[in-house]
């Protein structure tokens, strides 16, 4: 049936759904004309204290209400797009908008990646759709893709620069031999990075992101608590320049892969080889790396985040869920549920990389690689950098062959328990094939 | 309706067709599962000498035709594959199969470029898609974001490395210090370049497939002639030299962008900075860079070709089709025309790169520069580069300031004209921006 024209109900007016109040109505003639009838933007859910936004006086006061009721019961609203972030209350307006028969869009990372299975199903019971475009890699299309066009692929991995701001701070500690707290406070001071950093900088946002994109990617349900993450507060600038020195990069991944029909899902700093696609993505970029049996690999880079590109991707999904209702189309179907489970972090096997302070005399090399052996770690190089002359304290930089995470952590627990040595000054897994 | 198969009819079965051949059967499962039924291969047109590969003998003999009234009157073909090649009779086969109400999907790069908004407006005359994911960036989605996740976006500009033939020669001769001629027979010995490497290395694939992505970015029918091209052949290894000494590489671009609402669109060898994300795309990947208003820049980046990247596409836009056909969606819509005109080449602005070979005598930089001022283009940089003892030829290279095309054209036969000028031996495009 031929409609007269569509209607969106927004929740949230902050930085995104303020940006998106302006967009819907900048690009009312691309939208009009690509859905095949007007967009329009027919109701604004907002917090009373949102009242005394500028884009809230920029536009007719009816527009913007603060009462649930009066949001969910205006009549026309066939598309609802949630800008509001965080589980509740935003979950149950999910909830509602589905069970009522509406197409729901939303950026909201964390709702998805914790409840996106349960609301997907919700969403096909009622036969509307459920778009998060814009929940990672804001502005460039992969979650389309990853239903669309690398939906028949078999992936073997996904490796990404998924947040932004540990980017920038990995570069500016790359780049200019920075500490982490001073880069961290440059991240800040451009408006890169948080007050209260810990979401961007301990992996929370990309472990989120990742249990999104490995979910859709190896086609079973990968919650947030399978996705090992760790952040990058405990990089010094020492690693860079070791990592320099033997030829890698440093990065924080977002890593999923398939191995023997299970799936590893971590998130953690690594060392990648200088010269890999990945190691060149710099600043506050983003870049998803998608290996396949058909497409051997692709790249998606852009911004990733941002109030443009943000709402690029939302009004990306927008038309969708508008043609949908335009042409009387379906929603996207998916792949069967794989069944493949989750390898724990422990089985999960890498080279490392670790720098030991210990004291600086005669035998301190053996027994450490006593203790790795013992453990079934073998050692691919070891160098000892330098010593301190106040402390007599020497470092010592080893790499490790592949071995599982078990070991290593029961080795790293031996070798901090060694009389000679001061401390386990880090350990960095090493990705060498990308 | 529910359906209980879609039907694809195949005509070719060259390395394109053979491995989709394989690949429908590969991906059976996967295509049945995301369709909601089977999709069966039903009929394959092949040529009488196609009949002896392997691929036609691995599979029933029923499956094959010669003949293209068989091929046509078999009943339940939903879906059209052309995977031919090449202008005739490929576009009459396109005619015919949308005419009598079937999706066509192909990678058919030539045929698209020169007869797509012919053949889309007879597919949309008919109520079916012409789906060609394939035609450029093969593996990787690039057509299917700019019609849905980009559609919104204001496109600025394109910058492309598309095609890998080219671009594994430019890696070889920056990277070796390898001439041209040397680095095509490289080429060729791995498979990367044909016996006859025209088409690639002249600019003519990448043209094409330019002028299918700038008439979807700018929704403006962008014809090849409308396309200056050029290709690498006369590029020599001292130009990548002097570009690494000035901050540059040297990269076959094609570039769209608009400009006061009109339309560049050329392939031609450029120098762009060389810490750009594009100049450092080595080896015969492809990768597309994007910008746009809301999306700042995306890139995409893959394979761009091969056998298994292109069947992934291919099988992605079969999917689209089928989903169609099982679910009774409707096809994309298209923006309206924007009536946007192309620029000529000739007016083109941009700066340049010159290497010329002129008598090491008092006054010849003078003499040029009398010629490139009187045309109106300043000099942002000259060196005098060598001197040749045998010739007594010195080498000039100057970096001008943002000039017309046709003021340099002018001043090039000009210069050339100098007595004291034995050549012009190369002039190059900079592109600073990107």
């Amino acid at each position: 049936m031929a409609r007269d024209s569509i209607g969106i109900g927004l929740m949230g007016v902050g930085t995104i759904g303020g940006q998106l109040v302006k967009s819907i109505s900048d690009k009312a003639e691309a939208l009009a004309d690509i859905v095949g009838c007007p967009v329009v933007l027919r109701k604004v859910k907002v917090l009373p204290e949102d009242l005394s936004r500028p884009v809230v006086h920029g536009m007719p006061a009816q527009l913007f209400t603060t009462d649930e009721e009066e949001f969910f019961n205006e009549p026309g609203i066939d598309i609802i797009v949630e800008a509001m972030g965080g589980v509740e209350p935003a979950l149950e307006y999910h909830h509602r908008a589905l069970s009522t028969g509406r197409h729901v869009v939303t950026p909201n990372k964390e709702l998805i990646a914790k409840h996106g299975a349960d609301l997907t199903a919700l969403a096909e019971e009622h036969d509307v759709s459920l778009l998060y475009e814009a929940s990672v890699g804001a502005g460039f299309p992969l979650i389309t893709p990853f239903k669309h066009d690398l939906a028949t692929n078999e992936i073997s991995g996904i490796y990404a620069i998924i947040n932004g701001t540990t980017n920038y701070i990995l570069t500016m500690m790359a780049r200019e031999g920075m500490e982490f707290a001073a880069a961290l406070k440059l991240a800040q001071e451009k408006g890169y990075a948080e007050p209260n950093p810990e979401n961007d900088v301990e992996g929370i946002d990309a472990h989120y992101k990742l249990a999104i994109l490995a979910s859709l990617a190896f086609h079973t349900q990968v919650k947030p608590e399978n996705v090992h993450h760790e952040g990058i507060s405990r990089l010094s600038s020492r690693d860079f320049r070791y990592a320099a020195e033997l030829g890698f990069a440093v990065k924080l991944l977002a890593i999923a892969k398939q191995v023997d029909n299970t799936i590893e899902a971590r998130v953690h700093p690594v060392f990648i080889p200088e010269e890999s696609q990945l190691a060149k993505i710099n600043g506050v970029y983003n870049a998803v790396l998608v290996e396949g049996d058909m497409i051997d690999k692709v790249l998606f880079f852009g911004q990733g985040a941002g109030p443009l590109p943000t709402c690029s991707s939302i009004i990306a999904d927008i038309v969708a869920a508008a043609q949908q209702v335009a042409g009387g189309g379906t929603r996207d179907r998916r792949r069967k549920d794989s069944g493949r489970s989750i390898k724990p972090m422990s089985e999960v096997t890498t080279r490392y990389y670790l720098r030991i302070k210990a004291a600086d005399q005669p035998g301190v090399l053996a027994q450490i690689a006593r203790i790795l052996g013992d453990n079934q770690i073998s050692i691919a190089s070891a160098i000892q950098k330098e010593t301190d002359p106040s402390t007599q304290a020497a470092e010592i930089v080893l790499m490790t062959h592949p071995a599982q995470e078990k070991a290593m952590q029961q080795a790293l627990g031996e070798i901090t328990g060694l009389k000679i040595v001061k401390e386990v000054s880090n350990f960095i897994r090493v990705e060498d094939d990308i």
